[in-house]
């Protein structure tokens, strides 16, 4: 396995972590050095920024640490991604005119997170900057099972590894993927996202289920999600009791927003907090 | 104070209370209806719609029970307002088409509520229709010294008293006033919402700073805010601890985001899920 994968490196590929949101421990941090050099030996230059260890308050580092990681990271000429370090709350509050410092070297890389992050590749994505994606990061190998998200998460970056993509698809709809209450926030604060004719995959987390029809319906009912081609529903999960019981599960609840705007429900999506979290290139 | 309260009430005044989000107590009806009988008599016909009191899950009955509600009371040609039972969640699972059922005598009527409410305030102040307010509703008679609260609220929709309205003002700027995540999630739901002009008043319950903080961000950098005249901040109350802690306050974060966005911050308002709420006529 591990001279396999080796052997589909084809070059020394270099990832620079960075954390826009919550700061990453410096526990994880080792493991992950140890997991992509056990995959991957010299192949692979995982480089964890700096700004990954700050901390104020909420956030790694304060606004200006964060914004001036994420410019350093994205016009690096040798990376060719950028992995975000952990989720939490901050990426929303990076620079409005963030972009306005990125070269060209940050066109042609990979940028991989998922929940907070969402923020991010929104704004990546309305923008046409590099390939974002919904997937797995470093801060997930400290889950049950993490190890095992964190390598599918490395196999995409490093090898463009097909099984670790979602598997989901519907050849001519291209997808996106999004925690739904940071959807729900992104698509306010930076106008620009269109959802037109893609498969929206929802997730989310730790937020009683009138939260999660608070969302899913604002997402669905804006306009940027006219013409959507479909949604698919990752897993709901920590999701505090209700007072009252919603009566209603999450699938009931997608279902019931599709129906009211007319966009077909496709099923499930092998994305989530969790473990098993799939990557979703976004497309 | 009975006695003069009579006396400015001109002529008998009808008001349909009605709960598009979640049900009353039957014991807080009782309660508003011995109130608004000690201050006005018969000068006040105070009407519960049977419908404030169904159940389905977390609301007062289904989303078409709901609608058909609103509806009746928003035509009814006799009545002066629609007062909003109680907050919760689902008035922004009010049908879409909801007011082209409206008749003539919808537009001439008051709307009072807060909350959850500023879903449907959000989009009777968009579509023009009425004069929506935010202000205390019927179940705050529960609060500790919720009974001055529905007076107050029952003295403008009676008598338009002035005493009743909150009194930060600009004579020059018109004035709006949301719970943070609800207009959050009303502005992505109901585009049409334009603040441009106006004094934003927001106020918040229930929610981590680093909610807030997403929530007024969205707000204050969405195209709905463009030309905003200024913000005031109400109360931010019974928020859970944020972990880790936000280090910031309600007050610096809605400071942070005025700067932002360049929008003077004005300074406290007197709104807030408690007994002192006043009422924002909508300007």
């Amino acid at each position: 396995m591990k001279e396999s994968a080796r052997e589909m490196a084809s070059s020394k590929t270099r990832i620079i972590v960075v954390a826009p949101a919550r700061n990453l421990p410096e526990g994880a941090a080792t493991l992950v050095r140890a997991l992509a050099s056990r995959l991957y030996g010299d192949a692979v230059d995982l480089v964890f920024h700096a700004q990954c260890f700050l901390s104020e308050g909420h956030f790694a580092g304060p606004d200006s640490a964060r914004d001036a990681a994420m410019t350093e990271a994205a016009n690096d000429p040798d990376a060719a991604a950028v992995w975000f370090a952990r989720g939490g709350y901050g990426s929303g509050r990076l620079a409005p005119d963030l972009f306005d410092r990125f070269g060209p070297a940050a066109r042609s890389k990979k940028y991989l997170g998922y929940s907070d992050l969402g923020f991010l590749l929104a704004r990546l994505d309305a923008a046409g900057v590099g390939q974002p994606a919904h997937g797995p990061m470093p801060n997930d190998i400290v889950r049950p099972g993490g190890e095992a998200a964190v390598a599918r998460a490395l196999k995409w970056l490093v090898e463009d590894d097909e099984g670790s993509v979602e598997p989901h698809r519907i050849p001519s709809a291209p997808r996106v993927a999004f925690n739904a209450i940071v959807l729900a926030s992104a698509l306010l604060a930076s106008p620009g996202v269109r959802l037109a004719g893609r498969i929206l995959m929802l997730e989310e987390i730790g937020e009683q289920l009138y939260a999660f029809d608070r969302a899913v319906g604002a997402i669905l009912s804006s306009d940027a999600a006219r013409g959507l081609a479909g949604v698919r529903l990752g897993r709901v999960l920590d999701t505090p009791e209700n007072d009252p019981p919603f009566e209603r599960t999450p699938e009931e609840i997608v279902r019931f927003w599709c129906d009211r705007v007319g966009v077909p429900y496709l099923g499930p999506a092998n994305i989530g907090h969790d473990a098993d979290n799939m990557v979703v290139p976004f497309t």
